[in-house]
């Protein structure tokens, strides 16, 4: 079974912003007020009239690509080229904007399958053509630069044609998936069988399922379904070597899980051609809600309390004091005495029974420690915008705001410190006017995750300004033992700090793997390893 | 924090049996009856008269031992090399019996902590001595078999003295344990804090901390707290190479998960010095329950049903018709018409509060879905031998019945497939006589484990009787598409059949990160990597 018309869903970004340019808003006048108080505003039109670099592979090579995937399927057309030219973090939108290019790829190659992936590798390998592959595109850490250096040039493998679902098995509740269905449609082909997946990561629209197992993401319903990881049951993957196919039981003894080699591997080990997940039944019903805590400790504690009282709801997400009053500044906020303290996100998915016994359990637990209940309004009021922030981005950037998000994640013991370090290095770095929030949205028994969303004035050049900024946040996350990323990935961003993360022994790991299954370097060469 | 007295515990194991020789029991009459009816039986002592083979290592080499951990601290005692040889498996103890000794370690460390780890590591690589990481000495697949071929001599490395609880973090819920602590000793330890850490596999009594990292051990309340490699969050491992330290979170994204490459790595890539794990309060209340199933697959439905519906209680396991059989021969059983169908063992652990109302769901659904209660005796009793059955093994191969375990996992559809193959191989080999029974103790919403147990005639020669019956057990488990393994590690003896489970670019994948961190092939050889 395949999505008939693969682009239906929805149409292909613009290069440089995010999203359907159809659903583009411009900034609402209340945050362009409040914007405008901070920030010196000034526009900063995109340019689009310059051209990509000239591709670098031969005729003969293009050929032999065409000759695997089909005439129709290997383009070196330039709109494309510059579509598939980096991700949609603010660098790489910013360099787009500034009509930097020159990381495009010289060719797009679109494989009908795994076999034909297996062929563009092995004629990638003897050409020592660099292979990026492509899923939806929302890379925001580098994750498609790939490093040509020794190579004769970049060939962008895009998925987009592999979106089938393979199989469904409702015994064992496993569904397996091609790697280019984005979020979207992964869950409309199950809905058709009444199940569901359950990853909804703020790219959720664009992001690929292949996107998702080489990145280990999380998305916002990991309190109750967990991280895209930990619904893997099984992987194929094409290199070079041949392919690997792993999966032989939901959880084994059978050595190390080589699934978790190739989970969060990015591209560089292989292709990740096939992902058999864990499915679920669609939930009957979805209820969101909001919750007022006096403090962002006092809320992460009740969080902390939940997890190892293994009492997750769904959804459970909480902003600081500076995110709360941003978020409730919004005309769809609660505003009033209300605004103070912290806004807690609390979502509850399932059998009618089930949400109840849940709902019942966590308020009265949420209620013992001290939190406040604000109803249905805030939780809809998420709901409704949970996807929608990069296009707010957008707008930001259009009038000269710095906008950029990271994110970290730390055991619960060091979360303040973690939070106090990162929140300092932003602010200092980037100086008046800078304004950081931050939200824990993934909790696990032993620690969660922080997600930074940072604005300043962007100045005359806001990549200039940004890349020491995020330098300064890596080094205090690094200076405060948590991980480069939570969610985000590796990519050419976060490699330098990986080593510090793993070590120098668990670096040459990575680099002997790397040389097992991709001996002549072409698999996404400069991303993820040291 | 360290244990006092290292030994004070549990007494060391005899050569050629199971646990504390103090509490070996002779068959019960019922079991010697009901077995007499079916295997001609035969006693069959044990040799002890059988002297190790002359140690290989040279008196330099040894002197070099006694610089890094002091005198009392390396031996080359006979006794104490005979009950360094081998593991606990039946092939083991059989050679053990009959005085095979050939696998004897030429000598025994004992290191104080990760820094002698660290230099034990160092002169064994410089003198090409191979390393084996001994903690229970529990092995049932060959573990402790390192082959020695091309190497001076082979180092059993105690972890007996590396007995320390080194943190414990009540906010995130963590603890830091070292390797060799007994699972008694580090719920002791822990237990002084009010806290526990859950896991509870049937060689619990004697095997150790570092033992469930390095195979990915499963405890019998896997249901409710996780397998052993999800309770960890962090690992310390050293290796010839230096040390690698991983755990900067519950979770990231920073690249592959390389914690899920040590875990299971069997002393193959480094001994594991330090084991950071999830701990949890101990729990107020204990209850286990016996429910019915007209047979072994409405029974499987059901635990299918509830993982599925993700309302697991804290213990569930489910025998087939023949192991409930002989449970209910017991004279702890229950006896009469419920000795029909298949006995299940529900459990429930926390507070009384969350046992009540999982208690109240879970007997909900089991009812909805056939199962009879049958109240508290069979709970009780299954709590009571918990860790007894190693001890009647023994005293089966007293009369001369070969009996063993093996395990696999797999999907759920495929549980009846892979059910009818290893059964049929296992009665096919062993021919008349032959009884196997099964049960399923560790669930997932997408799969779950089959232990078998196989007893039959030994005969002569038991040995020779039973490697073609696990040879053609792991060929029908290879066949079936299902895990060579669910939680007694791959050792030597499993070895032969993990290619086709991870593939030839799996198994070059593991050579490559054993190259990388043991180049000169001192950790444990011929253990674990094709």
């Amino acid at each position: 079974m395949t999505l008939e018309h693969p682009s239906a869903l929805q149409p292909e970004m613009p290069p440089t912003r995010w999203g359907d340019p159809a659903h583009v808003t411009g900034l609402p006048d209340g945050v362009r007020d409040l914007v405008g108080l901070v920030f010196p505003i000034r526009d900063t039109p995109a340019r689009s009239d310059v051209a990509v670099p000239q591709p670098r592979l031969g005729d003969e090579q293009v050929a032999g690509l065409r000759a695997i995937v089909g005439d129709d399927n290997v383009s070196t057309d330039d709109a494309l080229r510059r579509r598939r030219t980096r991700g949609k973090s603010t660098p790489d939108l910013l360099r787009q904007r500034t009509g930097d290019l020159s990381d495009a790829p010289d060719v797009v190659v679109r494989p009908a399958g795994h076999d034909e992936v297996v062929a563009v590798l092995a004629f990638a390998q003897q050409e020592r053509i660099a292979v990026v592959p492509f899923g939806g595109g929302t890379a925001v850490t580098g994750g498609l630069v790939a490093d040509a250096d020794g190579l004769s040039g970049v060939l962008s493998l895009d998925l987009g044609r592999m979106r089938g679902l393979l199989a469904l098995d409702p015994v064992s509740s496993t569904a397996t998936l091609e790697p280019g269905l984005r979020g979207p449609e992964a869950e409309s082909l199950l809905a058709a069988h009444g199940m569901m997946l359950g990853h909804f990561p703020q790219s959720f629209e664009y992001a690929t399922i292949g996107g998702f197992a080489a990145t280990r993401s999380s998305g916002q319903s990991s309190a109750g379904y967990g991280r895209f990881d930990a619904m893997v049951v099984g992987l194929r993957v094409a290199t070079p070597r041949g392919e690997v196919r792993l999966g032989s039981a939901p959880a084994n003894a059978s050595g190390p899980d080589l699934r978790e080699l190739f989970l969060g591997s990015e591209g560089a080990f292989g292709v990740i051609t096939e992902v058999t997940v864990r499915v679920r039944p669609l939930p009957e019903v979805k209820e969101y809600e909001g919750w007022r805590w006096p403090s962002f400790a006092a809320g992460a504690d009740a969080m902390r309390s939940l997890a190892q009282s293994d009492l997750l709801p769904t959804v459970i997400r909480l902003s600081d004091e500076n995110e709360t009053a941003i978020n409730l500044a919004d005309p769809s906020g609660i505003g009033g005495e209300e605004s103070a303290g912290c806004l807690m996100i609390v979502g509850y998915e399932g059998t009618p029974a089930a949400v109840a016994a849940k709902r019942a359990a966590v308020t009265e637990a949420l209620g013992a420690l001290g939190g406040t209940s604000l109803g249905a309004a805030p939780g809809e009021s998420w709901a409704q915008g949970r996807f929608s922030a990069p296009y707010l981005r957008d707008s930001l950037l259009d009038v000269g705001v710095l906008v950029e998000t990271l994110e970290t994640a730390t055991f619960w013991s060091n979360r303040e410190n973690l939070y106090t370090r990162v929140r300092a290095a932003l602010e200092e770095t980037l100086g008046e006017g800078t304004m950081v929030l931050c939200h824990i949205s993934h909790v696990y028994a032993t620690g969660c995750s922080l997600y930074f969303t940072v604005a300043a004035p962007g100045g005359e050049d806001p990549l200039a300004r940004w890349l020491p900024a995020k330098a300064a946040a890596c080094e205090a996350i690094v200076a405060a033992g948590a991980a480069i990323t939570h969610h985000h990935a590796v990519g050419t961003d976060h490699k330098p700090y990986l080593t510090a993360e793993i070590g120098a022994v668990g670096a040459d790991v990575l680099r002997a793997v790397k040389q097992a299954v991709d001996p002549a370097g072409i698999l996404n060469p400069g991303v993820l390893v040291p």
